[in-house]
């Protein structure tokens, strides 16, 4: 009981500080492409922190995820948006995202090698906790993080919102060391059934400490104001929003 | 920034409190069957608070729900654990308690007249604020509440924890005014894949209010250390127990 007062105690004193949201782009290279991520922290929070990592959905790095790169960092993270495309390749519409979106999922060993240079920049930074690591992603993000444990990356766990769950190398799941949210979308249609199956399978095949959300009445990209498209199929949810933020913080709060 | 401020002082007061857990046994009727249920609630708490029904699993009413009724008090609800299968029939071994389940499995209506005579009692206590009131059941008892609900019951939620999903009369989901969460064990082998996919498409098509939580690696029972018999389909695992009790302490946060 004591203990429980203190961290209340402590808690209401560090809220009291300002909070000064701290924000830059930061050029980084993987092989010979220059990717541009997006660094958010509190610089009222003191000492070493955890950091989390973003990956963008399949218009690119956008608003979007700096938006809620700057919300993670009001938690008292370090938040990096990791760049996928490159500092060269930002979609400025559908048409232009489809084939780049396509490209790295059909190259998942190039998928994986530019997420985990995205990773390096967080795990560098001086304000990290290299041992308290997670990494967050939106659709074509959550599928690239998933990729991510896949690659073995030692971190401590990964957030799929309505990521695309399938896997062309789904032996590559006994690699994964870190834990794993899925929060999706019931009335997700570009999801297959199957998919799911198998994802729920292949999870449960490799031993893996793992969790799938079904949030009723979301369909696709239910997280997202302007997904780039905005149908029956793909559409924000402001319900499913809250709650899937909600559960990505107890997870957080459970592995950090 | 205050106004979070007071409210972590406050809170901060009141586990300054030292409570006292009160608990009860309180007999009632459904039609001429004479029933006995048991309160609990924290006297150090003032003022009207949420009330929390607790269904038993198919054991019938024992120490498990009576302890997870004296939890819900330590968080400050008012909770109730109905007797479904009447004061006269505390089963003594699994071989008594599956004929009492099957009968109430397979008559709904009585199950319902049952688990409403319950809510009627929590209703009706003094210290409950009777627009604020969810109710929670293990496997049997995941079954009932979600009866409960489909009997058009005024109330903010139900919690299945691994309860069985599948129902007779699938056309009553559109009685279901509150929220609907399910934590299941994603190797659950006591529900059928048919049986969980029926469940969504009901709860899909009544447009209910609802959330699924598969927690890999969980099978039957997950919540329970002796939940009747122990074997690899029904067996208790504490990542799961934990999660998913938290994951009820989030969707009351909501809800109340």
């Amino acid at each position: 009981m004591k203990k429980a007062l203190l961290v209340l105690l402590a808690a209401a004193c560090a809220l009291s500080a300002h909070a000064k949201i701290v924000t830059k782009s930061i050029a980084y290279k993987q092989g010979d492409t220059t990717l541009e991520g997006y660094l958010a922290y509190d610089d009222a929070v003191s000492g070493l922190r955890p950091g989390v990592l973003v990956v963008h959905q399949w218009l690119g790095l956008t608003d979007y995820e700096k938006h809620r790169a700057e919300m993670l960092a009001q938690l008292g993270y370090v938040a990096f948006c990791a760049d996928i495309y490159g500092q060269d390749n930002r979609p400025k519409s559908v048409e232009e995202a489809g084939p780049l979106a396509t490209k790295y999922k059909t190259d998942r060993t190039l998928l994986r090698a530019r997420v985990n240079a995205g990773l390096e920049i967080l795990k560098q930074n001086e304000l990290v906790d290299s041992k308290r690591i997670a990494a967050i992603g939106y659709c074509f993000g959550g599928t690239t993080v998933l990729e991510l444990a896949r690659s073995g990356a030692d971190i401590a766990g990964v957030v799929s919102f309505h990521g695309g769950l399938d896997s062309p190398t789904p032996a590559d799941d006994k690699n994964i060391k870190c834990k794993v949210l899925c929060c999706h979308g019931a009335d997700d249609p570009f999801e297959k059934p199957e998919d799911l199956t198998a994802f729920e399978q292949e999870m449960r095949d490799a031993k893996v400490d793992w969790r799938l959300i079904m949030y009723g009445g979301a369909v696709h990209a239910f997280t997202q104001q302007n997904p780039g498209f905005v149908n029956a199929g793909a559409k924000y949810n402001e319900r499913a929003d809250k709650r899937s933020w909600n559960d990505m913080k107890s997870f957080f709060a459970e592995i950090f």
